[in-house]
């Protein structure tokens, strides 16, 4: 008996999606509003991507680019792309690095005065090479600023392990940029750190929490060398470590069995749902299918990834016809080379595509706050004005447009000179999980997955009714 | 040496404080923003609300009005607001209801003839009678609308048990009006069953999610009576007993010992900094000490009141001098009986003080998304045009103004012709904890719990600055 008043809403949906599958793409304000409600409701109701989130993170796992589980996640969302009766479904190649870790790190002191031996909790970086097993020793400097290393002396740094301890501003209210102005050290600094002769690099772990955590990610190697290992240790170790050498000299042992092995093929996953009047216009929705190898991948980016293909059962479950092609782009390797979006802009700017809109899901599966929208420098005024004349709509669901948008996937479409949009989330919780073991389907919240999805797909149908190409 | 930033910034934040200081009140909105930005850095940076919270779970724990830990609650909390230089800090007595749940409820199918017996996850409902040490046992039937039981012929219902079960409308955004659609359940359910003639009432717990915990919370008996025995179980049981409603008779055993016992004198817990230049004037901040007796009052309501002592903190940090006295309310039962406030609404009126404005937090520590403005019908468009007027001051803290607001602990000021605000937040976790076993520190993000206390200052400097009473 207490299935009856679902029931009840579930035939007044339907009968809801029926009326205004006749009434949509007209522009007017009120069917919008009433179909972005049943958007929404559906979705709250019916959304199946925290279902295909939990099913990814116990049948795939971790999905590192070249990995067993980058290829069962792509089988996954393939077979689920199959089921929700788009016009075509496809892989597209692209050659992906192939990086494995090797046995777990050890980072330790060995024999401080103060303190005797202590273990570190730590990853080695995206990308790293190893230290070989047997290991490597040396005596620890601290760094905070990658110019501060660069204006050092050679002898002060050569043969040394370079600890990079800048903690992320916590004063930022927006943890992504925290991140942003921190994770130089991560990306930058190992490659710095070799170029003056130090023989291992050792980051604080990129989060503006306090634990024990360690956070990986990739690290920018030069392509001539030298290259050195890179880990990352949790906050407390780095505080701890910080703490320490402020009163003794410190020597680190790390042993890392990193190895990056030849280029492998892999696939981005695409689905389509055709256009009805403007097939050759794209509006695209996608986050990465790839993760660290560590966790379930969940908030970064298995949550963009069902959100994604969310939006396609969304559109298929409220009977909306589209007057634009609607592709959902699962894209491999963005943490580690963004070996499928440079596949897929290369591939869509030969075949002379155009991306009217793309947006991308890729800060968590958090209550969505908004989008920010971007474009060619020329173009975004423009785009933005039109856009804002209809975004109302989207502000009873608590949405906020901002200037400038994109992400890693779709940045190589900007040149085709149509919309970029990211969507933002809530970001507080994201830099406690993020490339961790701690990534797990138990952190996201199916309400705010949910909400994220609808979000993604009222946008694609306003975009879809009332927004057009703005020619220079 | 990783601490060297962090000092650095805060040198700066404090000749920052002292530049403002001086510059404040005067209504420049360069200056305003610039203080608005030092509150939210001091709460991201040296914030004591989580750090109070985390005490008062360990130290205090739950703290149901008429309780020991209500009493260790007033205790800890003067004591925190004694150590934070206010002018003043008092206890302001009430008189409370003191309710015991007595031993572990007990309600369970007995012999059914397709599943043989089975206990439910259940807790009784808050002020509830309870059934003595024999229990009950009657036959159960469903019911979805307090309209329908009213409808039902009276020989239908004596004798039974009465089993609510309306699920909460999981396709509205905001969890809260889920909520406020269903509980009617809880709140009339009981007493409309009991005159009917039902010997007990079951009610399927308030929440959007399906699991296993039990939510409390209070029913309203009728004075005159009868009453009955009400319980609420998890609604993974209220499914499976609606399930099983459909195809069987279900007889149910309830056994409950809970007690109302005579009154006992509690308190409000308050602290205030007299304003320097219309001290008759309040802005008032607050939320409920007492909480249900189970968990630790986490989201409901000590994210509130900590909230609501960081104001005070943040205010003394950054060197506010406001010019209208600025109040923290603790308010004491709040959950069965709102004593505390209807005490203090009494002794503030009859003392002819004027709130200029009283800012509630009681829906949970969740991140902020803006606050509701209300007051008497007569004033509310007139206040909500001069607190628009300086609104985009938050607006890059994404707090949204909304009409209509207030709660149950600031409602009675209402006639005072001030302001009412109530913190609006996140609500998509809070019904998965609210009035469990669940409602415990570690569902409280430390940064999102302080994002709302930076929110509730800001907006207190902002009246100070800016607003005034409204007059007929």
């Amino acid at each position: 008996m207490a299935g009856l008043p679902k029931n009840t809403i579930l035939v007044a949906i339907f009968l809801g999606a029926a009326y205004y599958s006749q009434a949509q793409n007209d522009g007017n304000l009120e069917s919008e509003a009433f179909r972005i409600k049943s958007i929404y409701e559906t979705a709250l109701q019916n959304g199946q991507s925290h279902t295909w989130l939990r099913d990814m993170a116990s049948q795939v796992g971790h999905r590192l680019s070249g990995s067993k589980g980058a290829e069962r996640a792509i089988a996954y969302t393939k077979n689920i792309l199959d089921s929700l009766q788009l016009d075509t479904v496809w892989l597209q190649p692209c050659l992906v690095p192939r990086w494995t870790r090797g046995e777990k790190e050890l980072v330790q002191i060995k024999d401080s005065p103060s303190f005797g031996s202590r273990n570190f909790h730590a990853l080695a970086l995206g990308n790293s090479i190893g230290t070989g097993p047997s290991g490597l020793e040396a005596e620890v400097i601290e760094v905070l600023h990658l110019d501060s290393l660069r204006a050092m002396p050679e002898n002060a740094v050569r043969g040394k392990i370079v600890f990079f301890n800048r903690p992320l501003d916590e004063t930022l209210i927006n943890t992504g940029h925290a991140y942003g102005g921190a994770v130089d050290q991560r990306w930058a600094g190992p490659r710095i750190a070799a170029e003056k002769g130090a023989v291992a690099a050792v980051v604080r772990s990129m989060t503006t929490s306090l634990d024990t955590f360690p956070h990986t990610g990739s690290t920018e190697y030069s392509v001539v060398g030298p290259n050195i290992p890179a880990v990352a240790i949790s906050t407390v170790d780095a505080e701890f470590l910080g703490d320490l050498l402020d009163h003794e000299t410190v020597h680190l042992y790390i042993r890392t069995t990193c190895l990056m092995m030849d280029s492998v093929t892999s696939y981005n996953v695409i689905g389509q749902i055709n256009g009805q009047d403007r097939s050759d216009e794209i509006i695209l929705v996608g986050g990465h299918l790839d993760s660290w190898d560590v966790g379930h991948g969940a908030h970064d980016d298995g949550s963009g990834c069902v959100q994604s293909m969310e939006v396609m059962y969304l559109l298929r479950k409220t009977g909306y016809v589209p007057r634009r092609s609607i592709r959902c782009v699962l894209f491999m390797n963005e943490e580690n080379g963004l070996a499928g979006a440079k596949a897929y802009s290369e591939i869509s700017n030969k075949n002379g595509e155009f991306h009217l809109a793309a947006i991308e899901s890729d800060a968590g599966g958090f209550r969505p706050l908004g989008f920010g929208c971007g474009a060619e420098s020329s173009l975004q005024e423009s785009y933005l004005k039109s856009v804002n004349s209809w975004w109302h709509l989207l502000e009873p669901y608590g949405l906020i447009l901002s200037p400038g948008g994109g992400g890693a996937d779709i940045g190589p479409l900007r040149t085709q000179g149509g919309m970029l949009f990211g969507m933002r989330v809530d970001s507080q919780r994201y830099f406690d999980y993020h490339h961790t073991h701690e990534d797990t389907i138990d952190k996201v919240h199916p309400r705010e997955l949910k909400l994220g999805a609808a979000a993604m797909t009222a946008l694609v149908t306003l975009i879809d009714t009332f927004a057009s190409r703005i020619y220079e």
